[in-house]
């Protein structure tokens, strides 16, 4: 198979851990498909530049419309603030070029569902990066689910507790920002949650939901942000997004729950998780101990019975490709690039990655219903 | 001070429980004020006889109406099933007796109003046996929260999962029965958790639920059972009560979050707890390791942050009174023990004791909202 | 069976614990043999009534010479500091007592030797009190070993970690004194171990250790001690015991490993525990957890191997006569009380209890050895 | 600074694991000095040549003789098997060029001074590859005991337990052959943790062992192993080396404790860890959660005193230069860019690496005189 060249937007956060997946890819798995690094863009010239030079890719731009038009790139990987995805994921489709996507997916459902309708057209692989999904614990979570290891399933509890935003003089960042990030916790690392939902239990029917904002004003930022890292000013700025949201689930099949989320539980430092109960079983997972999946299964002899904690490895999802112990610690550089190497299978093998643009909208779908839901205090039902 | 002779009604296993209780307290604590443990009761003669003799007390009756009434009672002690709270409680008050009874209170609100009124009248001492409220961690959880050391409190999850009834198997126990235990998991061990958030965050304002039987059919037992345990013989009869039941909270003082409570979950065995977060800190309890209070300090050294174990000891509530290092293994006898000590205390002091007949009528109340909203789909408000 | 008549010696901690102990195990277990707790006994008459009434003796004594040769005393219950165990245990033994005696069982192995012939002449019951051994999920693991369900044995680590002494201002109390406690470390809680690792390994063949004293000078104690609590003086005293005991082990069943006891190490309140490997799996015990036992099968599906975590509870030793489910909350009391039901269940059927005086000699033995190799710097054969 | 060339040799685990941290430590942290990745080597041409391309090296070859000495190339990392890593060394030192050399240094200490001779010679800069103590909470450990955090510092364990070597089928890959690896368990994962105890305590000065070998046969491999993964044959192979090796250890000033090593040990998988107790704290670290640290600091509030758990994050060392939230995931990735990053930052600062051939002599003797202790059963002091 021919060479598929990479355009990266975005030297940020993001950018700095595609670019490392997109290098370790290859090395950790063998490539499904050649790529090569070929342009990273940054509207800020220097910042394209050292990108450039310390992310090794050929060339770099500041210009990302010319860039996801150019004949030799065929893959962009959208790694810019939420209200730029929209418009240069678009771009990228209407040219033919394969799409990754940080998420949240869009700014609101129209806007996501705009993007999946260009992605359509073309009939490019699309992906949205819910990276946590595909930790190995996780895929080994569903395996279980999928072999029936743990019965029918009966409750979903979800959450991803962060505190970073609990300092109430932690500045105001976009992700504190509605018109660069949409929303608030829900979408950064909420939409983690349904994800991880949707792809272990299946399709929300309906919730109902608490919002809150716990931090009404916060100091306004100076200078330039890493992820979550950045410096204050002494200007104080509107919050008007959400700090918490908190919401009962219920699925098509059945299954019942709640998804908490939150930037305000100190302690918490990024704590995706979930537990899910089932008749014959018991399955939790938390990514801060990111290697470790704790079961109880029914089956097990009545004077031996309790939860077990079981370390990805050889013998757990993408075992053989990663490393040759268990405990050797997978890490964020490792989930990042399972991702990758996901898309790029999927353009390989000419089928729909996932999570795709089609889940990015539904997930967008529930966001947004469980906002209302905060407003209108009742249930509500997801659009499908 | 006179001694106070307690006649305690019911031989089952929470007779066996109070009756360790009653007689490890003044060992334990040295008693507020002494007691006889004087007569014990149950319909059953063999059984009244039997814990006579097991459990140390002077007489046995087969008849709680007569023994109520005795003027050499003081104390009367309900642990019999919930359908005969009302009865004993009612007619002890009128006696002017003090009266611990077993949680929960009553089959309904009307009847625990009822219990309330007839205490009232009289002004005896009344405790309800929320018993997990004692635990020198938890009430170690309440120290730190009236000092103000985890800040203002925003949000409160607390659970109680137990897997006993997730064997469908399982024989149907009068737990299951409404007509005996007035509802399900949620008056069963539900009722605990509204305890422990009453204690330690405020009033309950308001409540949205789901509530839940997923296992609609079980065996009759066969012959007599021990808390959750016994027979079951090869005929099926009707589960009329819920097995799982999950609900949003909203407080009067803003603070909201989640309560669930289930019997069928496997792999939790008794697990009775709570995360409190605040502006300044977070805490967790888990019963199953009782011992041990979790809590993160926002005030820790920044590069020594992270939540703290803290082994209950002398340096936390009761510690004095209890064993002369941490990590002894305070376990459910002291946790009793200390229950019946507060009680004793309340009744020396001439005050009231808690959790109380007011407290419990109000639990009562949260709980029927939950299940009201369970059929709405709606915010219930509690009445107060 | 006719009534036996307890006599307690001492009202300390210990005279406490066993106090609740005699008065719990009917109630809990219905006891093998009826027992009636006739005589507490101190030096200090006010000490000596009070416990009287507090712990429900029938009478008190100042003098245990003339206690332990009532006839209507059946069972002499040794609860004094360690050097008058031998004094008391072969006046009672002489005086056809059955006997209870706190650990270590003696100053020596010559006095515990001479204890052992004593009892050993009237055939009277012994047992020493190292009770951790008779937690249900220690017992637990025992039966795992039986069963042969880890496979054959490699190793075992044993350790008792505690932080009362750390404090080099903590004060000098008779545990810090040679010649009232015999050892320090060693014989207070390093003796725990070494009867874990025979009950679960086998007998030890010989050891070679490092024996350290941390904190040389202590302030003199200023009044009474609570086992490990006490005020201090102005004056310094000496310590002549160890503070801490390291030890390799050699089984004679070809098992290696070590013992590490200490009372310096911040963060370890109470801190039993051990972990024995072997060919099939791997076992793990901590007392500050005592309800739980963390077991890894090898026998386990490939892709679901790992510890787990197993609750005591109706399915584990003395299930069937502590709580109805497990996570209820075992403590340092059910532990007591299951120590005097094995007592009195040997009592009952004229076997000789375990731990019993053969055992503490032979603990003594290997004690010594121990101590012998901190002074020797080489492997020290054990005796038998 | 002008770029550095690198050339890798040996294509297998450790070969992968380098290549990814050479690719990724540019972009993670900026790297100190530009360095190239020019050429890869196996004896093997088809390895080589397929490592060149799924790596990105620049090119590929089967005769490190001529590579070590090809003057365009200014860095040689040795991930060949132990036996070949003196000659390697030798010669690229000999050459001019520094040595980044994987764990265990040597086949004995001869070997390993004969290394350092030759580096000193040329005053190359050196390192061998004990990545695990890059890890960013055990240099956490390390800053809180340089600072005083837990006082002065009184025992040491540490411990490195594996179980791929448990089952007696596993077949004997050159891990298991003395002529080609030296030694067994002891070497391949003991000095590990000796790494860390000279890190974190200091220099050891006597040791006393015990050393087994659990299965004396094993299956022969068939084919290509991938670190400690491969196919057996049905022919049977004699073991040569050590499965288990427990140590007492005595340090240069006055520390005391144990190692203990294993791969058989069922349930741990690369669990390297140790606790370090001081008259001021304790601090405990475990590599299967490698993001975290738990300290209990003797100055915490008598009643919020406990274990804490620390994860690694911006606070804690590397924190600046990885991700921008404590708990996104380190893993082994990161620990092998960090020991990377550390090296070319010695080499731009023209210092000494650490750990460098002068450690890893050290850590030589330090294994060679637990084995010779293992023989003679006696202390043996270890040669500085």
């Amino acid at each position: 198979m021919e060479k598929l060249n990479v355009a990266l937007i975005g030297t940020g956060f993001m950018g700095k851990a595609h670019s490392i997946a997109t290098a370790v890819v290859p090395m950790l798995f063998g490539a499904p498909v050649e790529i090569e690094r070929r342009v990273i863009v940054d509207v800020e010239e220097k910042l394209a530049k050292d990108a450039a030079k310390n992310y090794g890719f050929s060339e770099y731009s500041t210009n990302w419309r010319e860039v996801v038009e150019r004949p030799d790139i065929d893959i962009v990987d959208i790694c810019t603030p939420n209200d730029t995805h929209a418009a240069i994921a678009i771009a990228a489709a209407k040219a033919g070029k394969h799409v990754m996507c940080e998420k949240p997916m869009a700014m609101s459902v129209a806007e996501a569902e705009e993007m999946l309708a260009a992605a359509k057209k073309t009939g490019v692989v699309t992906m949205v990066s819910y990276n946590y999904r595909h930790t190995p614990a996780l895929q080994m979570a569903k395996r279980l689910i999928e072999e029936g290891r743990i019965g029918k399933l009966l409750t979903f509890r979800g959450y991803y507790l962060q505190d970073w935003g609990a300092d109430p003089m932690a500045p105001l960042s976009w992700r504190f920002n509605k018109a660069k990030a949409g929303s608030g916790t829900l979408g950064d690392i909420g939409t983690h949650v349904i994800d991880a939902a949707r792809l272990l239990v299946g399709e929300v029917d309906e919730v109902n939901s608490i919002v809150k904002t716990f931090v009404p004003e916060r100091p306004l930022p100076a200078g330039h942000f890493f992820g979550q890292r950045g410096e204050a000013s002494k200007e104080m700025g509107k919050v008007d997004v959400d700090d918490h949201a908190l919401t009962m689930i219920k699925f098509t099949n059945g299954v019942f729950g709640t998804i908490e989320v939150t930037r305000n539980a100190y302690g918490h430092h990024n704590q995706l998780g979930f537990e899910i109960v089932g008749t014959r079983g018991t399955i939790a997972f938390d990514y801060q101990r990111l290697n470790e999946l704790r079961v109880a299964f029914a089956d097990d002899p009545k004077d031996a019975f309790g939860f077990r904690t079981i370390y990805s490895g050889p013998n757990q999802p993408y075992g053989d490709l990663l490393w040759p112990v268990a405990g050797m610690g997978q890490g964020y550089i490792d989930i990042k690039s399972i991702e990758w190497y996901n898309f790029l299978k999927a353009i390989a093998e000419k089928k729909p990655a996932a999570p795709n643009f089609e889940d990015g909208v539904q997930i967008e779908r529930i966001a947004e219903a469980i906002l209302a839901s905060g407003e209108s205090g009742a249930w509500e039902k997801v659009p499908r």
